[in-house]
């Protein structure tokens, strides 16, 4: 089974959202900050969200940027988030969004498919060309991990490079899906998508049916959901047969507690259960459209 | 002062030549692997190799991919390897190549540019638009950081999407170039180059005057030169002046030592001066032609 089967099977009995730990100190409670240092403060805030999240949740995707801001105790935070959603269970996607060739893509991928941060699958950049991508399908290939990688992204600048029209017709993002798409081709698994998706953000109604029509063998990792403006219809246009797609919250789910009144003494577990809360909301949403 | 009014003023009295610090433990002779774990060969072997040629490069490029793949330990090696190369007066480039939007770059700009991984410059990525560019402009502005964004690789895949042909008649990677010289424009340091530069190869000579000429305020980081194909002349068409430019190398410089003949018995000290070596010969080749 490749990763992509097993989060393709996952959202049959768990839904489609992603839930993004992108944790920084600020969204821990006041009152669990004080028990060590930062990040294990934000370990053990994810730890919770993860153990309340965890029967709701497809999947979950950590930023590394949270982490690696904090240096190394940042990046052991990192490693124990990962491991911990693994532990249970859990398929972890590396928001690393990393794009290297050759010899350094290959250390990349060393890094992320193994080691002490190791994830099920990662988030790549197409930019340098498809040889910043292959080194880690290769990889990919003999454990089983898989890849979204930078196809049409959610922010106002995807507009600066991604959404160039080319002389053959075509927008970048397009000729960026299409070498995708090829890959995918050579690498279905059993769910019938090859093991590296692409990260299509779905801010962007008018061309997601498009999209979604143009590549049929692409799994979708889907942001822009909420904050960002998606929603629930915008997702769902770019999901297939009710599946083929995770769509990720962040903010929306692991500050909810935020929100709420009287959260002046909030704790960890208070935050897990409004984490739950919005996660089967969002859950919920998506499925009542599709 | 900004980072690359540093090295512009580098130039002059040390030379073209950016040391790249891609070191695997494959590249520690035998008998200094015995002395610790990997990482810390890797990071004596990098003391080194600094200390010999600090006062022959103009600054030092540090692939994190390589680290990275080692996890903790690793990072901890690529954290001691930067600090020292600041310690001791020397430009530290983090070839990082991150490329994140919003409240997520802003996090990589602060693990980038202090803390455990500071650098005085960073690479960074363009594919998601110039809003994976600006709030690292923000932050070096604050404490005189820099950055190459990727522009002209010199990898082949470069022809996937870097050389896509748009409909106003331009390359991508030309607009890539245009809105970094916007950027450049508003932010001149003494030297008259702006504090964020390019990433472009010299494997394509054809282009690289034509490169030069369209971006006169855009100060570069050459990768490509010997293993890749580029030579002194394809390097010395990207300068300007005789400066705007440092060119890398890396494993023509810390791996000499292996090309040289009754290399059984290395060590750490054989290994620098065949690194110095390597590099003196390349800032030469350089300055011959200019």
């Amino acid at each position: 089974m490749t990763a992509i089967d097993k989060l393709y099977e996952k959202i049959k009995t768990h839904g489609h959202v992603c839930v993004g730990l992108d944790t920084c100190i600020d969204y821990v409670p006041k009152s669990e900050r004080s028990k060590g240092n930062d990040a294990e403060a934000v370990l053990s805030f994810n730890k919770a969200l993860i153990d309340a999240t965890i029967e709701v949740a497809a999947c979950f995707k950590v930023q590394i940027a949270y982490y690696e801001e904090k240096g190394i105790e940042g990046l052991k935070a990192y490693s124990e988030t990962l491991k911990y959603i693994r532990q249970k269970g859990g398929i972890a996607i590396a928001d690393i969004k990393r794009g290297d060739i050759a010899d350094t893509a290959i250390r990349y991928a060393n890094g992320h498919f193994s080691g002490d941060f190791e994830a099920d699958l990662v988030t790549l950049n197409p930019y340098m060309g498809i040889d910043a991508i292959t080194p880690w399908l290769t990889k990919a290939k003999l454990n089983g991990k898989g890849a979204f990688v930078l196809m049409r992204t959610s922010n106002p600048g995807m507009r600066d490079f991604e959404y160039l029209e080319t002389t053959n017709g075509k927008k970048v993002y397009h000729i960026v899906g299409d070498k995708l798409s090829a890959l995918a081709n050579e690498t279905k698994g059993n769910c019938g998508y090859g093991m590296f998706g692409a990260v299509v953000g779905c801010t962007e109604r008018e061309e997601a049916a498009e999209i979604r029509a143009a590549y049929p063998d692409l799994f979708f990792l889907i942001p822009g959901y909420g904050a960002q403006g998606g929603a629930a219809e915008d997702a769902a246009l770019l999901l297939r047969d009710g599946n083929g797609g995770v769509v990720n919250a962040s903010r929306s789910i692991i500050t909810a507690w935020q929100k709420e009144p009287n959260n002046a003494d909030a704790n960890n577990n208070f935050a897990a259960e409004c984490a739950l809360r919005a996660t089967v909301k969002m859950r919920d949403e998506i499925r009542a459209v599709l």
